[in-house]
């Protein structure tokens, strides 16, 4: 099987082309395009063109609204609801963004939910404008049901993924985006489909016990990540993300669900702060000049390095080199792009 | 050796005499007490009186002001800071934390730093009061030098837990309250003590091999829980209780230290949320109802329970039955109690 190259101008062409075609408004599919634009030139494969056709086939379906327009709710001086009106996350997330960090620099802190969203985007996508803009910021957001909670054997909790994002000045921010699982669902799945086994801790069987099968693995439960403490953190962004938002918990979602390949409905929480609005200096050069002190420290070390950097050295060689996408995936976003 | 056998008004006698003559007010010895009464009341015996030779020492030695009372200052309209004053964090917290709890309903969320502490207490004390009066709470705060970054093998962050609570109508919180670190850095001096090896994942030797030899761990590194997952929650911790608040590191606050077994001058974040601010009906019943039903689908399980399930336990039989300390514990905490 072999590759095709493309531009990241092509990338979003592509992508645009193919939303428009499958029924989502102009400036949806704008915002939707640079998130998985921007995830190719991050070299974030698996939040780039390989959503396409999900995305494509949920407007189709039906199960999204691609030409809704998110609704703001100002709900309180620190909260900035976004109601994605069945829509996708990424246009409500950019919709609230501007008044999410407005309200942070007023207040020091704020909060931005996300209800009745699909969010089918890269977490870190979600945290990069606001963090790049000299704000510190979480974000949370949960998913099917498919993992364990801690002394159980049933998929309860989502894969619920969680950004944290810190400003450095004069170079990209510090973020991480990790799901609360010990792996990737998709992780699981190119090991069915290689014939591989999967690492023990990944996933537990049906019965509840621990297994190396993918399959077994697909079937039973997938495992939080650092045990039970890894547990407590995917309940945390279930109760954040959903309960607080007041969405669907993956497992009264599940009923909704079909199988046109693209994300099922729930919630998201942005929290937001400003470090000049902390220490009363109203600056933040000091606290963030600290801070590299940390980062220091940390890469002093050989064999270190902060969560983002690996996108950032992909981000430096993909506006020149472009990307690359297997020849079937090609074929299929090439279909999207169809009437 | 044998026990003995104290009601909670005796812990909560001991701890006020032990503290009033090393040298704490009477104000701040009363919170203080309160943190080791309530610890020793919810079975968690690691905050109790086990803590008090390590209170009353570094009061004694004149690294901790016993005596100091916080000072508050309102940075923004979501940001009330507290500074201890290079006294114990447990008052700078009870001073606070109803002013918190004000601007967490007024804005909807609301951030207190505390900072220039000495954090001696258990973490979830801290979200406690919050939550038990219906906020969303989470607590971060750092602690010396004792886990390794993710692919490095030197001491850098501290053992940094965080502690995250939501509010249950009608019965005591959900309350979580985690390290960053594999394990308790109190759990391999215990293993030490008793001749027996640790498991794996817990420390790393000083030139960085995996070792189950306590000793060969407490010089070496603590590992994080999880891997580079819980590594990046390590780092998340320092900044946001160090970075954010303006305290130190724990790689910069090492040269303070002295023998005297009490704790390192840090920083701690309180973050609270009321959740009758999200969705705009003012009213959080329904919120918290539907939370409870992700409790009923994690609890119809066998085998599982809620973090603080242990704690709440405890809670209900200790107010009859006592609690109980090793002789030698008690005759130290009489030693303290004299002049």
């Amino acid at each position: 099987m072999s590759d095709v190259r493309l531009t990241l101008e092509e990338v979003r062409d592509l992508a645009m082309r193919g939303l428009r075609v499958s029924g989502v408004s102009q400036e949806n599919a704008t915002v939707i395009a640079d998130v998985m634009t921007t995830a190719e030139q991050d070299g974030c494969k698996s939040h780039g063109l390989f959503r396409m056709p999900g995305y494509c086939a949920c407007v189709r379906s039906g199960r999204v609204d691609g030409k809704i327009a998110p609704a703001l709710h100002d709900d309180a001086p620190g909260v900035i609801r976004v109601d994605a009106q069945h829509g996708f996350a990424a246009p409500a997330m950019a919709a609230g963004r501007p008044k999410l960090a407005e309200k942070a620099r007023a207040q020091g802190i704020a909060t931005m939910p996300i209800v009745n969203a699909h969010h089918f985007a890269a977490l870190w996508y979600d945290v990069d404008a606001l963090v790049e803009d000299g704000l510190v910021a979480f974000a949370f957001v949960n998913s099917r049901s498919f993992v364990a909670p801690a002394g159980g054997i049933r998929k309860l909790y989502g894969t619920n993924p969680m950004a944290f994002g810190w400003p450095r000045p004069g170079k990209p921010p510090m973020i991480f985006d990790q799901a609360s699982s010990a792996s990737a669902r998709g992780e699981i799945q190119l090991h069915l489909r290689d014939g591989h086994s999967i690492p023990e801790g990944w996933a537990i069987d049906p019965n509840g016990n621990p297994t190396t099968d993918p399959e077994a693995g697909l079937a039973g439960a997938q495992l939080p990540f650092g045990g039970h403490k890894g547990a407590a953190i995917a309940m945390m962004v279930e109760l954040l993300a959903v309960g607080l938002t007041g969405c669907k918990f993956g497992f009264e979602s599940a009923q909704d669900e079909n199988t046109d390949g693209g994300p099922s409905e729930g919630g998201e929480l942005l929290i937001a702060m400003d470090p000049a609005r902390f220490g009363g200096t109203g600056d933040s050069t000091a606290t963030l000049a600290h801070a590299e002190t940390l980062f220091s420290e940390i890469l002093q070390e050989e064999g270190t390095r902060l969560p983002s950097d690996r996108r950032y050295i992909a981000r430096q060689q993909t506006p020149t080199e472009g990307i690359t996408i297997p020849e079937t995936l090609h074929k299929t976003i090439l279909e999207c792009c169809e009437t």
